[in-house]
């Protein structure tokens, strides 16, 4: 199964045997003062900032979140799109729980890519979400990170959760998206309240792949949430979750990058060790 | 299955969903030139700071090695080998490819510890090795390490290093050695070499943990030889190995304890992050 997702630049490829694509996750005001300050002013200074450094570091995808206390998402977002698409090529990722402001965000990426597919973060297994979600994930010929959550919350178990993964591709395939446009996320909590949270997050990755087939998104660095030294639990995190079948987690590029290229090369998937050294060497020269 | 280890301390017991268990590799002269002058001069003082160092770095056993040209094993070793016992408690993984040397460390751990059960690193399936080093470990009630190799050399596939670990077991079962106190080295290559080694390799942890149930161990850093930041290597192929059946792999305690006690606490082995916060606390507390 390939997900293509593209801007207005190059296609990005999302499948299985292909390198791990990572999706930027700090353009989002969450835990970031400074950008949620300038968010709520309207200034997308920051925005386009963390579009461009994101990149150097080695992010293939960016997703877009601008939701916080005090921001009119259905004016910014789109804004906020319009910014990173302008900034920078990389295919985009819509990062948001409001569907009109989704529905906003979606005909701006139209308009400025119009042979354009971003990926639209998120629907869940709930009656609601889906309904509201999926119409505009099939109108406008975008991919879906589908979550495993539903009315019932987030399950305890892997087979819970492959459970609503599977309602989720059968209710997008219900629209009329293609299995292939859907990526799951079996949700990593933090493993400091919950000894379970990561193992069982893991055996559901697992359970996805094999029986689905599907390519897994992660917002791994959640199960590190609450503890010290936070980068050693993301980093084996990640190894893991992709091990185990992730292939385009939700990351901060600058800082797992080189364990994501490390895991890649030891699946076997980077060749006479090409990509890990050269980006090796990179990292090198921007030091200098 | 568990595997009880004991030097002249408490036991340390190796078993699936027991925390990983370490084995300090860093009393070893290969790549090491001060020890290995050192060790030349007959000098134990090194063996004597290295055991020390690498049990404050949280080891749990310490692999004994002192082979290099210009050395004499056959004296040298049972004197490391003391040494190590006299300094700390920890067990003691005897380390050569010399069976004399072999049989006179074993004899001077069975002196000093006469209920002792030390690990023998190791034992092939190679027939002049396994008719050389299962007699020893029989009679010493020791424990050994099985490496996937023998006649052939290092098989390239993982179902054939099952074969060998198969075979292992069972002339160690002929010589009266139960399968519990064998522990299976899947052999981890350098990937730069080969982009199929570690996968290969976990993939051989793989079928072994779940078709013998054995124990493992592995030379982790190995996978990362040739290449930059060998850390981040290293330290991705922990967290997968771990995840995949290594349960007791021999490392640079000091380098990679938090990678380990982390992968420990996202595999839920450590309930509430007790192990994790408490060594995180103890490194705060040593570097003040």
């Amino acid at each position: 199964v390939e997900t293509t997702l593209r801007s207005t630049g190059e296609a990005v490829a999302i499948a299985p045997d292909l390198p791990t694509v990572l999706i930027g996750e700090r353009i989002n005001p969450t835990g970031r003062r400074r950008l949620a300050a300038a968010l709520a002013e309207g200034n997308l200074d920051l925005v386009r900032t963390e579009a461009e450094a994101q990149v150097a570091a080695g992010a293939d995808v960016l997703d877009v979140n601008v939701g916080a206390a005090g921001i009119d998402e259905m004016s910014l977002l789109p804004q906020a799109v319009r910014t990173v698409m302008d900034t920078v090529g990389v295919p985009v990722c819509i990062d948001t729980a409001n569907p009109q402001a989704l529905r906003a965000a979606l005909r701006t990426h139209a308009e400025l890519a119009p042979e354009g597919t971003p990926l639209v973060n998120s629907v869940t297994g709930e009656e609601p979400r889906l309904n509201a979600v999926l119409p505009l994930v099939a109108e406008f010929g975008a991919a879906v990170v589908g979550l495993t959550m539903d009315d019932g919350g987030i399950p305890s178990t892997a087979e819970e959760r492959l459970a609503v993964a599977c309602r989720i591709v059968e209710r997008a395939e219900g629209f009329g998206i293609p299995r292939h446009r859907v990526i799951i996320d079996c949700l990593a909590l933090a493993v400091g309240a919950d000894s379970a949270a990561a193992s069982v997050c893991l055996q559901a990755v697992r359970l996805v792949r094999e029986e689905l087939g599907l390519n897994l998104t992660l917002g791994a660095s959640n199960a590190s949430f609450g503890l010290p030294d936070r980068d050693a639990v993301s980093c084996a995190f990640l190894a893991m979750s992709i091990q185990s079948g992730v292939n385009c987690p939700i990351v901060d590029a600058a800082k797992v990058r080189p364990t994501i290229l490390a895991t890649d090369l030891l699946l076997g998937r980077d060749p006479f060790a090409r990509r890990y050294i050269r980006a090796y060497r990179e990292r090198q020269k921007s030091r200098q």
